[in-house]
């Protein structure tokens, strides 16, 4: 009998229960048994963690949040910490472990794998998508389309008052969110930490808009590009119209999955199972040109994943 | 033939469109033509109008916003501006004005109806639900719904993360949504501005929610009650633990209406056409115990509708 | 101290979980114990329950189903069965017992109060409506939201094939789901039990509204009124035309809770156990006109509670 | 200038009004004039159109249903009607012809490029997944949510009743909706038609499940393996249980475009356009390892799409 441990480590995505569900199952599947830490690598450096068994996670593929807590967990960033969290895979005999996360989930684990013999994979789990060697992170579907129902509903306003809106949506650092939901819900303007757009710019959009006979707007900008609320307050002082602003919150990171989170989580949890069978550890796995695939977890914290700048451009074309 | 004219004024709410589509099928009916008046009170001014069918109608029950569309609009607030409009009435011979929206849309229809023939009759729909002379506006019970939706979704992160949430909901200066979400999402604590609450008893139930257990929390903050910013700042700063805020914004103004609030719409535009058709104005329908009932527009618009304090008292215990 | 059972029996309807945690949370309050009695009648009999508690019932209030389980229990229609649950309440000192549910479950819970001294309470919870003693019973409203939303869906489908849609809604022998159902999407045609509809009639309608120009069309049946498979083939063979059927089936009695049940199910527990606490028992209680109300639980069994037909009429003016 | 039509044809799928704004926008951006057939073939072979521009497509990217509607055209299956179709291309003097539909569509376009000049490129849109060339075809993804969400109200009884229930999905006569739906509601067992499955096999999960104490349970079948109410008879017979069927009906083909389905739409769209300009017809666009592809019309039309059985047995292993 070997054993296999699985922990959700940063900020909460939808899909992580699919994941972790997957992960347990199919690991039983191979006569692994399964530990699962819980509130994130707290949970390593303080030896707590609870059996997870193919019943145990009956019933969870469908919630948001994960069942075994995650938290912000500094004292994983020092050499102490780490090496505590080293001490307890050993403690417990753990042959692989299994991080669910995102990049600084990464990063931790990546340390972690230096100083223990336990073998670490990564699965991509995080609303923002920002993640080198996957295509999609799970979550990031659920995140997008819960923007997108909300950004619909917004519409309805704008159209209905004529007025021009911020919809600020989450992503930190970067713009994968705010570009894929601008493009869907037709946003008049999509501004994204990767490409600085200048105010002038903005309001000519505006202004040709408003002369094609388009009053209203949407303008959907990525959190990272800086205070929406100042943004939204120029084109006031320059447009002379009223611009509201809505930030789109926390809901981004809750609700069921997606049938694509859903399915992400239960392909990467199957490979990732896959490689620490074989005995490889140092990986994450991930959806590369619609497959699944492996990338060193050593690359993926060291690389930037690039945004995909055709899809802006399309987006404009489209907001004509 | 006589004529109907129709209006949506103020802030827009789910279930304008469900009522208008009401009104004018209800009042072809009774053998009225009917006109679209456009973008609030400026359609009056203006004299700009459609003329609205049962077809003209058609497919519009299940939309947010509204087909008329509705603007702030300073001149109406003018003597010479509602003296303007009172002509666009005698003018297109308009017989009867369907006023719908909230409060200040009511005054302004009170203001109207003292310089002009034509009977005035006044929907009720906000989402604010504070109207006096029913119990329930068209659009509340959606609003309500979509706040709690997203509440339920910040949930499964509040809980991952066992962190205390403050999420602001609409409301403008009254507790109606805050009271009914905070209920209906089981919130640990609600803020509404017809209760003041010290912060030193919000802290003291978030330390009891500690020592019981519950790690995560749930405050829902009627917008009325100020800066829930600095609330979440000083809730920090007082327990040392993360508070996060989420303003939840204008999708609470949109989205397709609940079957409630599209029956309200309905039932309400019978109850005033009946009324315009037995000759009588400077009325409005509402909902009173259960049942369609009518209180004089001046009296709406004079006297202030009471939150019920019992729900706060029952949220209490449901929050033990 | 004193003891408060409760049960959730017969066909489940979201917001039984909200109602559990009410009644608990608010007995506690009162110093009362609670025991949940599982699946159903079944549990009175076998003796089988779960103490409850304020924090065994958090995280339940948004969830559909019961988390006590409910089953068909044939064993209670006979008599051994309902001493066998007598004498069960007895051994455990159960003071007052709260059932949950429907017609059914009221008709059970009327035979067994009259051979046990534990006081009994009836909540009633039914996605149909068709209890006497309340305008509204608990999950109806998510019934009806959850039926409107896909009826939404399917007309996109009506409109773009042109094509009439038979959509079959539940409500047992009743028409209660159809007729609010009906109304609120704009069904052209609403089928009920209560109203027998000649198939000349509909298609009177039909035709009338092709010569108007609709093509497309929604007839909203009440499962109650029979075979609609054979009524869909009859229209087709009469109208030359193709028509579709479409059963909404089980998802109509599962779901997250809407606002609206959540708050009936809060409220009608605090009166339940009010009701308990002076030691009143033999009722249900009930949403009438707006307020909380009371009825004999004798009377509930005994009578029907009638259909408003003044909604179909309006729903046949709306259309037009 | 030259011009390019659009149709959309076969059964609806949602998405399409995405795809036909992107057609239209992006035609435009170009310096194409734009026609939309309307009602599917029916419209080229009668020569019903209306031009469609970037403001006439406005406001429906997220709208399910085809604006341009879509209706059976038998005449088009005969020579005659096709050189009807073709003779309304000549006189229009339509340069390219976006076909937006699934396999039907598609052999319908192939007949017409025989005799045509207009060059003809196939937008994938059909809620069945089943066009050969793409990984993906528009609406699948909104199809597949759609019954995940029902599913997952069914869950809640099927689990407070601790029954079985079969859930029949769409997908015509192919298992893509049933697999990729039945693992992401974590499906007990799916069915689909490209596995035969003996009702002993059934039958032996179920007891399985039974004796793990697994007492409700999910069974996804696609409409492609046969009558469905047969096969919950003879469960519930060799069973002894009761077991529930639900279909899911039409709700499958309607409501608002998931983000996944508009931004292919808006991918294909781009594509297709760009084929048109480069003067290449015959073809349809589609999905192939998460990048933009193009295959000829004739392979699409003559080559089966496999379904991904890795899918089916992963299930199974998550199942457990």
């Amino acid at each position: 009998m070997r054993t296999i441990g699985v922990v959700t480590s940063g900020g909460d995505a939808p899909g992580m229960n699919a994941a972790i569900r997957a992960v347990t199952r199919i690991a039983y599947s191979k006569k692994y048994q399964v530990y699962g830490f819980e509130r994130g690598w707290e949970g390593l450096i303080t030896n707590t963690f609870k059996p997870l068994t193919p019943r145990s996670v009956g019933g969870i593929i469908q919630l948001g949040g994960t069942i075994l807590h995650t938290l912000r967990c500094p004292d994983f960033k020092t050499q102490k910490g780490i090496r505590k969290a080293a001490k307890t895979l050993a403690a417990n005999h753990v042959d692989g472990l299994v991080v669910i996360g995102g990049n600084g989930s990464f990063s931790g684990a990546l340390e972690l794998s230096k100083i223990t013999d336990t073998l670490t994979v990564g699965i991509p789990a995080s609303i923002d998508n920002d993640v080198y060697g996957t295509d999609e992170t799970i979550g990031f579907d659920t995140a997008v389309n819960t923007a997108v129902v909300e950004i619909d509903k917004i519409r309805d306003t704008a159209i209905s008052h004529e007025r021009v809106f911020i919809v600020e949506v989450m992503g930190r650092t970067r713009g994968f969110i705010a570009s894929t939901v601008g493009l869907t819900v037709g946003a008049e303007i999509i501004l994204v930490p990767e490409v600085k757009t200048r105010t002038v710019s903005i309001l000519k959009v505006i202004n040709e808009n408003s002369v094609k006979g388009k009053k209203s707007g949407i303008i959907v900008a990525a959190e990272g590009i800086g205070d929406t609320r100042a943004l939204a307050q120029e084109i006031e002082k320059k447009t002379g119209s009223e611009v509201r602003l809505s930030i789109l919150g926390y809901a981004q990171r809750g609700g069921s999955p997606t049938a694509r989170s859903r399915l992400l989580a239960s392909l990467f949890a199957d490979r990732a199972i896959e490689l620490l069978s074989q005995e490889q550890g140092g990986k994450i796995v991930g959806l590369k040109n619609g497959k699944i695939a492996v990338t060193d977890l050593k690359e993926s914290c060291e690389k930037e994943k690039p945004l995909d700048l055709g899809l802006l451009k399309l987006a404009k074309v489209l907001a004509t």
